[in-house]
């Protein structure tokens, strides 16, 4: 089955938005062997968005819309998309009344535009909406497959996950994907390591990926059955695990080092909190992310100014003789938050994001502290070349990697 | 000119990763009036990928390909279009030493296949990348101009901006840009108040969009100097603020509210701290994003827990009585970390972000404090249907403008 994603929306093609649609729509097509072949952008135009859908209705067995649902004049999908295939708009009730009902408890006055977001294709089906007011759509004729999305991103895709199972029914292919998380090792690096494995390798494929400080590995395997690709993942897993021992944490699509984190606090019944200067509250919101996370974590710091890491508990004379981006200060000031909070581990991030040198450091350097049961370090890094936003997240990264590899240190003792 | 953007790369055709790229250069591209009428993405197959170069340079004034020019096997694109092109490829000095340096300076071994990132193709330029390692190209025939750019978004969007005079040069047309941000309105609404207006108005252009919480709108003038589209912006802007006057706070491109509260906070001299339950230093991190936010921001709390919020000075019995989910709650947290922190302001954040209900609260209820120098006050919010990320978001953005409208009122006492 050929696919095609057609995102509609002008500030799309003047790059406004980003275009994440897309991205989870194939990619949630790929999961279940739909290949997409092609993928456009389209203007709020209705005549280059209805030759759009009619060129993509003759060359592709499904056309994937997102975008232009919604309650304004350049809203227009539903109303191209009729036209080309010769149908009319109908509301759809069970939606027209959420409508209503939303605006009444949100209390704001409503527009009577919104309930444009009601309408759906004739002879298709209204698809639900669970998180915003526009209904989707569903069209089938002649074996052929005309699917409209909502354009917000959280919408776009919780349609998109409610439609897997009956794309399911359209492919007889099954294809499997596992993501591996390497910690610690550039790409370059993992591909060299690798390199044997990936030139013998056709079925499953392997793909590697650097995102952001960490480099993930994912594998796919295409068969007749969703076991059958199973099968055929496992072994190379185990090999390519065996081989990477010291950078792999763990598998999984939506697995974050910070999720393991926390997961292996929860295991060894352990607490942690966190002293951030430099990265301003990121690690701890990163914790927040993790949805059981206060298991282990019941709060902690963001002490930006010197004053308020005197505030902590680091000693005046530290600050004084050694300035904040130092050994010393990051150590301190893990040691405060770890006895303030009253928890087993601490750690403390304290550097200079920029855009200006500080105390003398280059933008980029920064000390990461670790205070645990049994001890207390520090370490500095650098990241040369890099803007503050990166720099802030390779902190918090490496503030996570260091914490995983204490803990799994000191469970050994 | 017309103009022709193709991202490469396999992981974007599977959607593995969002074709960030495409947005960012397409948007520079709109910025100086050379207009994008084509969008592609390429997967990392040799033919394919010299198809879709050999096909765009017919067809389009410009080609700008972005990805695929690392380290690795994968990386073909520098390959693909020198043979387009009749070309080879030929090593630059410059970032040949760079890649040396950079790997010596991280203290990591370096793979000989990292010298692949010094080629460029010959009869064209090398550009440097100053956010990574591997060189991008320029290449000009015929009126015809091939650029490459490298995949790591913060490269290529570096890159692209160190490219804007020189294709500023290639285009007759000026097209200016200004951005207007709105809080507190749907952008429904605010469509519907300005309908007249944007029913008249062709050029400049009108764009609203809704992006998190806020609306923006955007204006875009085309004319034969740049001056000239400035002027045909100033009444259109003057006009829309007028009437939209209670929701307005700013313009600009990379403006956010943060960036207005803190800058308002530097004006009026006074200081910030927050205290953060259900967003968990979230807001505090984007404080931190605000360069020379230490100004008006000495550091703050993260009271996940009970016990965290009693430490902070939150009385017991306000707990036990009302619940962390509560206006008391909220106000205590605001008074506690504004005594603590010795500042003018402070704002507290307590709710449900879910996924489970706590107290009694349905997901998406929370209560946000603020503390001022005359006085305390809460307020509830709902936010139904909506996920964790997004509560959590919406929470920060209802504490800024929340703390922005007190400052604006007390500044009138």
């Amino acid at each position: 089955m050929k696919a095609e994603i057609i995102a509609v929306g002008t500030e799309l093609l003047l790059g406004e938005v980003v275009n994440t649609n897309t991205t989870y729509i194939a990619n949630q097509l790929a999961h279940i062997g739909i290949n997409v072949y092609h993928q456009h952008v389209v203007g709020d135009n209705d005549k280059r968005l209805e030759n759009a859908i009619y060129q993509g209705l003759l060359v592709s067995d499904m056309v994937i819309l997102t975008g232009g649902l919604g309650p304004t004049q350049d809203d227009i999908t539903k109303e191209a998309a009729a036209r080309v295939l010769d149908e009319s708009l109908i509301i759809d009730k069970v939606s027209h009344q959420r409508i209503e009902e939303y605006f009444q408890q949100l209390g704001v006055p409503m527009s009577e535009n919104n309930f444009k977001q009601s309408l759906y294709i004739s002879n298709g089906e209204a698809i639900q909406n669970e998180m915003g007011l526009a209904v989707g759509c569903w069209y089938e004729y002649h074996n052929k497959i005309l699917v409209l999305l909502p354009g917000p991103p959280r919408e776009c895709e919780a349609m998109m996950d409610s439609l897997i199972p009956r794309l399911k029914e359209k492919t007889s292919m099954s294809l499997v994907s596992e993501t591996l998380h390497f910690f610690c090792i550039t790409e370059s690096e993992l591909a060299n390591q690798l390199d044997d494995i990936i030139q013998q390798q056709t079925n499953p494929t392997i793909g590697t990926y650097a995102k952001g400080n960490e480099v993930t590995v994912r594998l796919t395997a295409r068969a007749q059955t969703e076991n059958e690709a199973k099968t055929m993942i496992y072994p190379l897993k185990k090999q390519i695990i065996n081989r990477l021992d010291n950078y792999y944490y763990g598998s999984g699509d939506k697995l974050t080092l910070m999720s393991c984190l926390v997961e292996l606090f929860k295991k060894r019944g352990k607490t942690l909190t966190a002293a951030e200067s430099l990265t301003c509250g990121l690690f701890q919101a990163k914790i927040g992310e993790v949805p059981g996370a206060s298991a282990v974590f019941s709060g902690g710091y963001v002490t930006y100014s010197p004053a308020s890491k005197k505030s902590l508990g680091v000693p005046e004379t530290i600050i004084e003789k050694y300035g904040v981006v130092s050994e010393a200060c990051a150590k301190a000031m893990a040691e405060a938050a770890k006895i303030q909070a009253k928890v087993d581990y601490a750690v403390s991030f304290t550097g200079v994001a920029g855009p200006e040198p500080l105390e003398g450091h280059m933008v980029g350097d920064f000390w990461i502290g670790i205070a645990g049961p049994y001890e207390t370090n520090a370490f500095l890094l650098h990241y040369p070349y890099r803007d503050r936003e990166f720099i802030r997240e390779s902190a918090v990264y490496a503030g996570e990697v260091a914490l995983y590899r204490q803990l799994i240190k000191d469970s050994g003792r």
